[in-house]
C-alpha cells in the first residue's frame, strides 16, 4: 500500500520539471549545495558518506587487481601541457591559473596581490594529471623490472566550468585517476579493458545502474588517448551520462615525457600507458536513475544506512520501551553486518523523522510504537516501493535481509526495462529525430563511421555517439545520413 | 646478533648529518619525492600506503566520537580572509593566488595565460578552510537542534613555504581539518580537549611516539584561536616537533560569518567554535623517531607489511618446495589479521631483498631457504633490534603474534627513554643555553608568562616555548630570563 501520507511536501515532480526535480533533490536529501565560491560544491556529510562508500568499494577493487595508491602536485606548470600535442587542446583552456605566491596589506589596509610575487611561469591546478605523472614516471622506469606500474590517486581537480550543475559538472570535483605504465601495447590495452570492466561491476552490482560498455568515437575520445573505452547509463528523462573512462593512451605521454625502459634484452623502447578514472559524477547518476517524486532512493549497497529505526512514543515510559526493543533490534542488525541508525532525537516527531528518511533514500524504515511493544511487532517500509507491512520482532533480521537483496535487485531490473523500452533500433534519420524529440532514450543505428556525419548529426539534433558498443551484433546496414555501408550499429543519445 | 651483512650501504648515518639522513632515508625508502613544481611533493606508493593506514586508524577514531566527513571547495575568495582580524595576518600571507582562469595559444602557438580571463575576485588556494566553512555553517545552523556539528575534511591545503623539506614542511601537504560548532562555549572547549587527547592516544598508540599534551602561548597560537590544544614529540636529534593541534576558537569565526543560532529559549545566540588537525607532517614524525641508520624502522601497527617472507632458492625444484612453505605460513599469519608480503619475485635475489625490507622498515622478515624445508625450520629477524632466530614452522604464527606486539611496545619504550633522558629541568638561563648547546631536547624551565621574555629567549636561542604542560606539576619558581615569579615550569626545545 502506498505510503502517500509521508510524501514530501516541497519536491517539484520528475515530469513538471526534471531539471528542477534533480536541483532540489541534490538540496533537499542533504547531499550537497553550491559554495559562495562560483562553480564549486560544498558535499555535504550525507552526500560524502554516499561517496565514501563509493571510494570504499572501487579502493577495494583497484587494490585487489594490483594498483596501489599515491599521491602527486596539485599543480602543473603550464609548459607541461604543451608536451603531448593534443592533450593540449583539451585541457590547457578552461582552468585555474596560479600566477602569485603572496598577499600582502594594502595602504587602506585591505588586502591585495603582492605584483613583487609573480611567479616565473604559471601553475595550472589540475584539471587531470597525466602530465606532472609521466614527468616523474620517468624517474621511476629504468628497467622492465619496474613495469608495470599500477598506480591510482584519489584528489581533486578543477575544470573552469561555465554553466555547472551539483555532482554533474562543478569546477572542482574529486576523482579518482588510475595511471598505469606497461612494457607491451598488448599488457596497456588488456589493462584499459580490465578497469572499464571493474568500473561496469562497480556501477551495475554497487549503483544499480546498468551500463553499456562501449568505445569512444574518434571525436569523443580523450585528448592524448588512441582508444577510449566508456561505460554508459540512462537516466530516467531519456539522457545518457558517461559514468567512467578507460584510456588506452600508446606511447604518446611516454614519449612526450621521454620515459623509455630497457627491456630483458637490453633494448631501449618507450612504455605503453593507460588512464581511468570516475568522479563524483557518480553521484548524479546515481540520483538520477532511482530516485522519485518523494526524494532520494538508495541501493542498498551504497546507503551509509541500509536501516533506520524510529520509536513512537508520547511519554517516558513508552520512550524505554520502544527504545529497549530498537536497541536490541539494532544490534542483532548490526551483527550481521547491516548498517543501522536508530534515531532516538527527541527534537524531532515520527512524522518529520518519516519524511526524512523518505526524503533520504533509507531503503528500509522500522517503526516501533507502544501497540507493537505490546503485540512484539514492528512497522516495516520499504522505500523503493513505498509498501510497509507489519511482522513479528524475531522475525525481522531475516526479513530486513532478503528484502536489502531485494531492493538492491528490484533496482537493478527497474532501470534495466526502463532502459530497455527507451533503446530503439532506427534505420532512418526521420525515425531518429522522432524517437529523440518523442521518448528520448538510447537510439541504435548505423553511422558511416566519419566525423562529419557525426558532427552533422550533433549539430542538428544534439544526440552524440555515445559509443560504440563492445558487444553489439555486427550487422550490415547503411549510414542514417548518407546511407553509406556500415557494419554495426552504435549508440547514440543526448548526454549530460 | 646484529645483523650487519645487510646493512643499507649508501645511507649517511645520524651521527655524521641527521638532515642528510632524514633526506636520504625519505627517498631510499621510497617514501616521498620532489616533484617539477617547486615545493611541492610525491607521494610514492610505500609512502602512502604509511599515510593511508594513518588515515584509516583516524577516520575510525573521528567517527566513533560522532564526526562526520564531508567536503568544502578548494578555493576561498580572498575578501573571506579579511573578515576575522587575527585570522587574515596569520594565512593571508604566502599563499597561491588564482588570478585567471583560461588558457589561449598565442600567436607563436604556445600557450599562454588568457588576459581576457582575468577573475574579479582572486581566489586563493586554502591554507586552512575555517574561512569557507563558516561562511557554509551559516546556512546550516539556525536553532540548536542543529548543533553541535562535528565534521571533518581530508584534504591538500598550500601554503607558500619558501625553504622545503619532504613531509616536514612543503608547499601542497594532505592533512584532515575538523571543524566544529556548539551551543555552548564549554562544550566547545571539552570538544578542543578530546580532539587533542585521540590525537595524543594515536600518536602513542599507532605511531609509538610519546607526546606532552599542552596549551600553546599566546604568541604561538593558531591565527584566530583563543586556545590552542598541541601534542609536541622529540626526535632522536633533540629538536622538537608538533604533531597535532586543537583549536578553541571562541566565537571568532561565528561573529566573523555571522553564525547565529536560536536558543530552547528562543534567543539568538553566537556559535562556538573548535577547529583541530593532523598533517602528512606526521610521517615526518614517525620516520625521525624510530629510524636507524640502516634505513626506516616501522610501528607494526601502521606498518603496511607487518612481516614478508623471501624465499632463498637455485633452482626451480628449490623454488617449489620454499614457496610451498612461505604460501602456507602466509595463509596463516593472514587469518590472524597480520599483513603478509610474500615476495617471490624472480627479478631480485634475496640479499637485494633482504636489504629493501630493512631500507623500508617491515617489523618482521622470514626467511626460507632449501635447508629450512629440510628442518622444518625459518629463519625470522627483527627489524627494529637487528636480531634473527631459526624456529620451527609451527611455531611461527605465535611467535610473529607475539613479537609484533613486542615491537610496538618496545619502540615507544625507547623513544620514551630518549626523551625521558633528553627532558632536562633548569633554573638558570646560562643552563638553559648550555643544554640547547650540547644535548638538545626539550627543556622544562619557569617563564614569567610575557611575549617579550618568550621573544627574547627564541631570538638569542633559536629555542621556543613548545607548550604549557598541561599534566605539569604546579611549582613556584622565578623566570630564568626576568626573575619574575612563575608558577609552572613550561616546555621549551628547538623545533622543526
Amino acid at each position: 500500500m502506498p505510503n502517500s501520507k509521508y510524501m514530501a511536501k516541497n519536491l517539484t515532480t520528475r515530469r513538471e520539471d526534471y531539471s528542477k526535480w534533480y536541483n532540489e533533490l541534490v538540496i533537499q536529501a542533504d547531499l550537497a549545495e553550491n559554495s559562495g565560491v562560483r562553480g564549486c560544491m560544498v558535499i555535504k556529510p550525507y552526500g560524502f558518506a554516499i561517496w565514501e562508500r563509493m571510494q570504499t568499494e572501487l579502493d577495494r577493487m583497484f587494490k585487489e587487481t594490483g594498483h596501489q595508491n599515491a599521491y602527486f602536485p596539485l599543480f602543473i606548470p603550464k609548459s607541461y601541457f604543451s608536451k603531448e600535442a593534443s592533450h593540449v587542446d583539451g585541457f590547457a583552456k578552461e582552468c585555474a591559473v596560479v600566477t602569485h605566491y603572496r598577499l600582502k596589506n594594502d595602504e587602506d589596509g585591505s588586502i591585495v596581490v603582492d605584483p613583487d610575487a609573480k611567479l616565473e611561469e604559471e601553475l595550472i591546478v589540475r584539471p587531470t594529471s597525466e602530465t606532472i605523472i609521466w614527468d616523474t614516471y620517468r624517474k621511476w622506469v629504468q628497467s622492465y623490472r619496474d613495469l608495470p606500474l599500477l598506480i591510482n590517486q584519489w584528489a581533486n581537480v578543477v575544470r573552469w566550468e561555465m554553466r555547472t550543475r551539483l555532482f554533474l559538472r562543478t569546477a572542482e570535483f574529486l576523482w579518482q585517476e588510475g595511471h598505469t605504465a606497461h612494457a607491451t601495447k598488448e599488457e596497456a590495452i588488456s589493462e584499459a579493458e580490465q578497469m572499464m570492466n571493474i568500473y561496469a561491476e562497480f556501477v551495475e552490482n554497487y549503483m544499480a545502474v546498468p551500463v553499456v560498455k562501449g568505445l569512444k568515437t574518434e571525436s569523443e575520445r580523450f585528448a592524448g588517448a588512441l582508444e577510449t573505452y566508456c561505460i554508459e547509463a540512462l537516466m530516467q528523462d531519456g539522457k545518457a551520462l558517461q559514468a567512467g573512462t578507460s584510456h588506452f593512451l600508446g606511447q604518446n605521454f611516454a614519449k612526450a615525457f621521454d620515459v623509455k625502459f630497457a627491456t630483458k634484452e637490453g633494448k631501449q623502447e618507450y612504455v605503453w600507458a593507460t588512464s581511468w578514472g570516475v568522479s563524483t559524477r557518480l553521484m548524479g547518476a546515481l540520483i538520477m536513475t532511482h530516485s522519485d517524486d518523494n526524494g532520494l532512493v538508495l541501493p542498498p549497497n551504497l546507503a551509509p544506512n541500509q536501516v533506520v529505526i524510529v520509536p513512537i512514543y508520547r511519554d517516558d515510559a513508552q520512550f524505554e520501551a520502544t527504545s529497549a526493543v530498537a536497541v536490541e533490534l539494532q544490534r542483532q542488525l548490526r551483527a550481521k553486518g547491516i548498517r543501522v541508525l536508530f534515531d532516538n532525537r527527541d527534537t524531532h516527531k515520527p512524522g518529520w523523522k518519516f519524511n526524512e528518511y523518505e526524503l533520504k533514500g533509507v531503503p528500509l524504515r522500522i517503526a516501533i510504537g507502544p501497540k507493537d511493544v505490546e503485540k512484539g511487532t514492528v512497522e516495516l517500509a520499504r522505500r523503493d516501493t513505498l509498501t510497509k507491512e507489519f511482522l513479528p520482532q524475531e522475525k525481522v533480521v531475516d526479513v530486513v535481509e532478503k528484502l536489502l537483496a531485494e531492493i538492491q535487485e528490484n533496482l537493478f531490473t527497474k532501470a534495466a526495462s526502463y532502459r530497455a523500452s527507451h533503446t530503439t533500433k532506427v534505420d532512418t534519420y526521420e525515425a531518429f529525430k522522432e524517437v529523440l524529440d518523442t521518448k528520448g532514450g538510447f537510439v541504435l543505428a548505423h553511422w558511416d563511421g566519419t566525423a562529419a556525419t557525426e558532427e552533422r548529426i550533433k549539430n542538428e539534433t544534439k544526440a552524440t555517439i555515445r559509443c560504440i558498443p563492445l558487444d553489439g551484433e555486427r550487422e550490415q546496414g547503411t549510414c542514417i545520413v548518407t546511407g553509406k555501408p556500415s557494419s554495426q550499429r552504435v549508440l547514440f543519445a543526448k548526454a549530460y
